[in-house]
């Protein structure tokens, strides 16, 4: 990978997602030579991507060049490539664009997409883990929106209208929200061809509320809005397959549908090579200590999504969400710190700041320890706090002005299809998966 | 299509570019039914895109979704396909999305890129028209920079990191002009393993001055604003040749580069079906009078870079940019109402409001009647024009803000490679041309 040994030790990041850029950014002060690796070139803002989805936002906007990071130092190194394994013996990685040694091994890599082994499913759902995927789903949408306006056959028509989606937690609620605000805000403008009740949106969830993770009066808030905005749920409602235009579940429920999203599920995405121990196999994920050490091992290290960190409040290990993999990276970057100097390493604590998801317009649900809230002020809360996280203050400033310029218009000005979805469908599909 | 029949005459505009949109604005205050077909959604601000091409602007920035346009009127409809044919005996436009009657067309097809009948140069080189083209080079420029710092071959990183451009008009010299600027500001911080005068950018021209189009002055302005970026010129030197990695030219140069980017000319892009008069076959345009009418139809016009309209100002017709496509845009709508009201048809007149091209910050060149100057003013000028005619509060906002945040930092922050080209290279070679 053509980078340089020096006496610095060399710490190895796979992943450029929240946990590894949290760790990244603050590595960067400290005596070792920092190896970022990802796929892409830039970290993904993942909350804002159903935004990407819904034609809010642009996705140059929740993206941030790798790097932008890695070059605020000397020792810090970015390579795009794609991790194939590791060799643990020989304190190595392997890539897709080479090998690489490493002194120390965070592994970051995340999350993905869970199809609980349901082929019909992969094969045929849409699904929102990167910004390409939220690009299809964007692209696929207005496809559909086009093709429903020429078409005469009023099944095929119907079926081109209605949008399911699957699972209902915070991606599938905001989701559903958002494409609910299209139809209600943008469609009646631009396609005075459809009438307003002929776009349907349908979200199904298997268990008896949404947002299962969060409290009952956040899901009652939710579901309340939800209806409000015209979204038809369905819960206790699982489904069984879909093959590219009916959505069959395990209640007598069928739907037409040429757009399935599905937001059910996810489930770690280790990299081969660490011994079986290393893994908690039902979740795909690192078994990890306190102090983020990957079970049976001393240099190598896991954080976020990809880690199960158990302990007393957290028996399953935390939420797979960003404040986790955040905190993760940020306290392993002051581990590391101690550990140069010879100092014993800190264990984690997982400072829970709440949870949160957003509706649509005015509308949204938090939870901050004893307070629950919903509405107009936890919508405020919901913006801000996002507009916080993001990285860079030109994506903040874009994405405010996105925002207040969406509010006052009840537009979504991002409907472009720049890359038709149908016509790269075929194309993609051997690629989709990769990128 | 799926077009009710009304009282009211029908017009049929193919192609949402500048005389489309420019006349579909205007006509939606008369008494007709206006159609507008394009195969994208959305109109590209094409003389922006080479600012897409080089991360400086979002794709978003700089295309307008069509149906913001049609939706203004009840009479207005959008439809997204691609027209095939012409049959002008039964007054129909043949399309991948069904047939069409009209009472009058109006041809606004545009302008492609013309590769000469050289077909290693179609096959190999990538060109810009479309803003996912515009994509496809900026991901390719930035996958070059990457696949640079990982290779070994010197000879190889030697040809990723050269640039080449065919043709000095204006997109030839904004582009290179920007991707100097990529090499001066942003390289330097993002690769600090890339030597300053690794990365080399070649333009290549035909003829004996860049910007051929304009004056002498402003040739020699731009020549020398060129030279100060870095931007190393090769007059008089026509391409002959490319296989995907070297450029042989009819001097001696041979460049190895594995980004060869085409901009040496354009040429009209006709629709099948009308008779062989309508057309100067020479141009690939369509023939018309001073009514925009196709020579030899009553109710066929072509207006824009696809029509040819000799005058004795102008005997080869107006210069294939936006202002002649706008303005007979806007005149045919006018003539459309005189038509209506029965009245007599206005010729057109063209109103030559110059030429402009930008070369890096606080460098452009600007032609207006006898007014012929170069630097920070007409740098200012050609911002405050371009920000003027992008279509949408929305475009002109966040271009505006980007400009001023890349201009303070000498930042380019759009360097995302969302759709890795060379990935989907492949998969996309039968679909390229269309999309």
């Amino acid at each position: 990978m053509n980078i340089p040994e020096t006496e610095l030790p060399r710490v190895v990041i796979i992943g450029g997602g929240f946990a590894g850029i949290s760790l990244a950014q603050k590595l960067l002060k400290l005596p070792v030579q920092t190896v970022l690796l990802d796929r892409h070139n830039y970290h993904t803002f993942q909350p804002l991507l159903y935004q990407v989805s819904t034609s809010g936002l642009e996705p140059d906007s929740i993206a941030y060049p790798l790097r932008k990071i890695t070059r605020l130092h000397t020792g810090g190194y970015f390579r795009m490539g794609e991790v194939t394994g590791i060799d643990a013996e020989l304190n190595m990685v392997h890539s897709d664009i080479g090998d690489l040694k490493y002194d120390y091994l965070v592994i970051a890599t995340g999350s993905k997409t869970n199809f609980f082994g349901n082929k019909s499913i992969e094969e045929h759902a849409m699904w929102m883990k990167t910004v390409p995927q939220a690009l299809n789903i964007r692209s696929l949408i207005l496809e559909n929106l086009e093709q429903a306006v020429i078409t005469e056959d009023p099944e095929k028509r119907k079926s081109l209208l209605n949008f399911v989606l699957a699972g209902a937690g915070p991606t599938g609620v905001e989701l559903s929200g958002a494409i609910a605000e299209l139809r209600n805000n943008v469609v009646p403008e631009d396609y005075p061809d459809i009438a307003s009740d002929e776009m349907q949106i349908h979200l199904l969830e298997g268990l008896d509320r949404v947002l299962p993770p969060m409290s009952e009066k956040a899901s009652k808030s939710a579901h309340k809005f939800l209806e409000e905005l015209g979204v038809k749920i369905h819960l206790n409602t699982m489904v069984e397959s879909y093959d590219g235009h009916l959505v069959k579940t395990n209640t007598n429920l069928e739907l037409r549908s040429e757009t399935f999203i599905w937001s059910a599920g996810v489930t770690g995405a280790p990299v081969a090579g660490l011994n079986a121990s290393a893994m908690i196999e039902k979740a795909n994920r690192y078994h990890v200590n306190t102090f983020n050490q990957v079970n049976g091992y001393e240099n190598i290290f896991a954080i976020g999504d990809i880690a199960i960190m158990q302990s007393g409040d957290y028996p399953r290990g935390h939420p797979m969400v960003a404040q986790p993999a955040i905190q993760q990276g940020s306290h392993l970057a002051k581990n590391f710190s101690r550990l140069l100097k010879g100092e014993n390493l800190k264990p984690f604590e997982y400072f829970d700041k709440g949870s949160m998801a957003t509706v649509g317009r005015n509308r949204a649900v938090v939870d901050i320890g004893k307070f629950k809230f919903g509405g107009f002020f936890a919508w405020y809360i919901w913006m801000f706090i996002h507009l916080w996280f993001l990285i860079g203050f030109r994506n903040r400033f874009v994405t405010f002005f996105n925002w207040v310029y969406n509010y006052i218009n009840y537009d979504k000005a991002a409907r472009l299809i720049i890359r038709p979805f149908k016509g790269f469908k075929k194309a993609m599909e051997t690629n989709q998966k990769k990128v």
